[in-house]
């Protein structure tokens, strides 16, 4: 067994402490990044405003504040962890990934403040709680909303033939972990996306990595460039990286020397080799992974099916054993010092 | 003094305990309410994904989870109050309205955490993470996005001439409470809104409360009318409503005996007379009230100016005296019987 597994064991050793309640110290946000951006020459519009009134005429240009991303803190009265642990989740998502699961389970997001650490969750820029502004003024072309179904192969619950309208009719994996009856559920999370937004979204996150760490970073999907881009922006404010199921990595240009000091783990569910998207996207990271080894850093990977764990989808965090999943992720955690 | 001022008082005894970390049972958030939208016969969409990528074609038909509405939880371990707290944001913003005030100060979610509720903050449908969907097709019309200046006489910090896009060259009125140092900052938490979806908002709201509730319910501003008719169609749920500087109130049609039951306080800042839109909102609401009253209900005024306190804004949660104000809603709420 690895040796962090056995820290992860250690670590959280008494069963009574789970249900101690949390000592908080405060709860807070804050909005970073961003800038004011002018909008001029546009035509007025013409709009209405309740059934049965008469149009008014609108003047869409002006000042407005745009691009910033918004983080909510908690931040415990006696934390174990040495740094703060900021959440950033991935595509057509928000914050609330980390938060209560789909089937009314606690999320990450309570798992890891439960192992001692203050937890900020961020909805990244132009999505949830950081606002978004006019297209294709500001925001470059147009949002993507997610159909219903999409995620159920892109998610790997299930293969595209799965998917039905009616729930009692859905065929996932025959050993899936997610709550598949919370499918629907879960789709109310969902939040549209612009896909020419990255540098937008880079620059908000490293101002936000600038505001409030030194840190370390868990990402999720399409959060994973964004955190591999964030530690080589910062690779004295990162103080560890854990990517979850990342989408993407940086490119040959990009020089693995500067994070060979922060160690990184990725993490990966089930099916992956078998989805021609995630199992393309999983060379890319792992070849990102051995440069980061070849520069003398660190990058590991827990491959859970490897572990002997099946039936993870891609949104691990959710799935059924997603607390024993954040107990591996602790333990290592614990393996690299990042605890008191 | 009035009554319930003493009862706060008493309430808030002792300085030491405003430094007591708070015992958290738990934190989580749900989704509640909404529709799975169908769209069909959309054209294809020509969408550039990345920067010098070939265009790609994006279906946009399908179904979608549509109008739902987002709420976060604080749940104490030993709460003090009888019921949880909800407390539902204005127009153009998001709940973190009640988080921490733009220059950094704790909210009024955490002094209500602070003073025992469990405290449940939300943002309504169409707006942070609850998401939205495509317009006009679902959502009707289209959205507004507030300009930087817009809100300085709005929400009563100035007057328009007061107002410059350079922060050293503004004008508040004299006596203004809000951290007018911190506008620019307080413009981030701005998100669109459209002005036709009351009917939606209103449908999760409503779907909220029969899945929170029993409940005392804090509205503020353009959240005033949805309070009020929130009220209306669930008199059994809602134990008392206290709404801050509501915009808007129930029509001549509305049932007043309805609410009897149900205490509201109603609470002003100050600049209301000068202001046209404010001083005529504040005489329907006052109607409103009148005629709860004449049906046998309680609808009672925190007037602050009248009480002394001048100066407050239309943001008063987020006023320089924001605890002062919150310590009196703490007394009025004690007064009706909504502690242990």
């Amino acid at each position: 067994m690895m040796r962090w597994m056995m820290a992860a064991l250690l670590a959280i050793a008494a069963p009574a402490f789970a249900q101690a309640p949390l000592e908080v110290r405060e709860i807070g946000s804050l909005h970073v990044g961003g800038r004011i951006a002018t909008l001029s020459g546009l035509p007025q519009r013409q709009m209405t405003f309740s059934a049965g009134a008469p149009p008014v005429m609108l003047d869409p240009n002006g000042e407005f504040q745009v691009e910033q991303m918004y983080a909510q803190y908690v931040k415990l009265a006696n934390p174990r962890a040495r740094f703060p642990l900021l959440l950033w989740h991935g595509g057509g998502l928000t914050g609330v990934t980390w938060e209560t699961t789909p089937d009314g389970r606690p999320g990450w997001q309570m798992f890891f403040l439960r192992a001692g650490h203050d937890v900020y969750v961020s909805d990244a820029m132009e999505r949830g709680r950081s606002g978004w502004a006019r297209f294709p003024e500001i925001l470059p072309g147009e949002p993507v909303f997610r159909p219903l179904g999409e995620g159920w192969s892109l998610f790997r619950l299930g293969e595209p033939a799965g998917w039905n309208r009616d729930p009692a009719r859905r065929v996932a994996h025959a050993e899936s972990r997610f709550p598949i009856a919370a499918w629907d559920q879960f789709m109310k999370q969902g939040v549209p996306r612009w896909a020419t937004t990255d540098r937008q979204i880079q620059a908000a996150y490293d101002a936000y990595v600038q505001a409030v760490c030194p840190c370390v970073v868990v990402v999720h999907s399409q959060g994973g460039n964004f955190g591999f881009n964030a530690v080589l922006h910062a690779p004295d404010k990162i103080r560890a990286l854990i990517a979850v199921e990342p989408s993407g990595a940086p490119d040959e240009a990009a020089d693995a020397a500067r994070v060979k000091g922060v160690p990184h783990l990725v993490v990966w569910g089930d099916y992956v080799a078998e989805h021609p998207f995630w199992s393309r996207a999983r060379q890319n990271i792992e070849r990102w992974q051995a440069r980061i080894r070849e520069a003398g850093g660190t990058a590991e990977t827990l491959d859970l099916p490897a572990e002997g764990v099946r039936g993870n989808s891609h949104m691990l965090m959710m799935d059924t054993n997603s607390d024993e999943i954040a107990t591996r992720v602790q333990g290592w955690m614990a393996a690299k010092g990042l605890m008191r």
